[in-house]
């Protein structure tokens, strides 16, 4: 197990008893790091209440404003996700992420999971910030789980992918050089669709869905830092010989 | 899926939210079948709210007063359990357990999984009423799941073991002679601890763990019904041809 490179994130949580479930799930599969992003009450009592002996998970908890904040670091992000999307994403079952999450944080690389509202699930602009969605296999007549539930399954899928040794972490194996952190995808998308504009490919009155397709490209990839440096000069050499064009 | 022939039994609950969030957690994985047995408290308002629009499951819930009346007609018995026995019985573990309840009931056999109180689990006496104890693998750290996460992890095995197609109902796959139902294992059990009475074997003011080994035994082996009647019939014989030497 590799728990501690493995941070579980929250975003916008209304009920403050599904942060203690949640806590209560994740020491229960041992896990112990917890972010939590605007929570809506919080810390209450509920909390507390729920999360029974795991307070400890609690204190610890970090509670930040932004998901981009709460992936900080991370250089492989799962995001879960319930709806069918416009746009495909990379998805995999439960099992199949559990095993992925595991043996990136085996190899020592930071990981985060990030789980959505109660009501909404993520964002579409927060699940464009993930290289895998995942998806839990639910019954179609009641498909929508109860969030530490959730946070139940996919915690229990890292352990079980944990204790059976299970190492996979697909084609990026024996990589020589790091993967770049969620931070640094993000400039690099702002940069991207900076230059996009500069040069007139990205209309921002009218963006369609030019950058989420984008960005589903990059992540699914997984830059690793010598690349996205490579990408980041080809478009700062873009915009440099683009400007003197402008009238 | 097999879902109509597996009833989820929860033994003595005490928080009604507990009770909510299994009927929520089934709905989802696709069952729909649940028995309570003697809940301190149902119906609850809380159990109402924590089952969302899982309220189906509870309107359709039986509330019975023994667990042996719970599990009448199941012909696979799964019992969850936390702690260490003083008797091994057989166990495995929660992903096993659901290809098992799985394969079972896609025969048409009747299968129950049954899950403790919060605080103690199963008794002893339970347990022995199982031909199968499940554990899920938690960490040692804080080993004791909440009761709907429980079963919420047991429901998804086995609706991941349906939709993956595992059919592994072990060494009994092809048997020619139904399985016999809990309640005629109940039958035989008290006929066998009378009969090792009758001639002596078992002194009941000092029991020993005698009838618990043997419950283990028949229990892991599973009697069909052809089975049962032979040994039930050794029973009659043998009382027939004891009682005349009593005085």
């Amino acid at each position: 197990m590799s728990a501690e490179n493995i941070r579980v994130i929250l975003v916008h949580t209304t009920h403050p008893g599904n942060i203690g479930g949640v806590a209560r799930a994740m020491k229960n599969m041992g896990l112990s790091r917890l972010i939590l992003v605007e929570p809506r009450e919080y810390p209450a009592p509920e909390a507390r209440w729920r999360a029974a002996s795991a307070g400890d998970v609690l204190d610890a908890a970090e509670v930040v404003s932004s998901v981009e904040e709460a992936i900080r670091g991370a250089q492989f992000v799962v995001g879960t996700s319930a709806r069918e999307r416009r746009i495909p994403w990379p998805v995999q079952d439960a099992r199949r992420c559990g095993e992925r999450i595991q043996g990136h944080a085996s190899r020592g690389e930071e990981v985060a999971i990030i789980f959505g509202r109660e009501d909404r699930g993520l964002l579409n602009e927060e699940l464009e910030l993930c290289n895998l969605h995942c998806h839990i296999p639910s019954h179609e007549s009641y498909p929508s789980l109860n969030l530490a539930m959730a946070v139940q399954i996919l915690c229990y899928e890292v352990r079980m992918a944990g204790l059976g040794g299970v190492d996979d972490a697909a084609e990026d194996d024996d990589w020589d050089t790091p993967f770049a952190p969620a931070e640094d995808m993000a400039r690099f998308y702002l940069h991207l669709e900076e230059t996009l504009v500069d040069i007139g490919f990205l209309d921002p009155k009218a963006p369609r869905q030019l950058m989420r397709r984008l960005k589903r490209l990059y992540n699914r990839v997984r830059l690793d830092e010598m690349e996205l440096n490579i990408l980041r000069g080809i478009l700062s050499e873009t915009q440099k010989h683009q400007r003197p064009r402008d009238p």
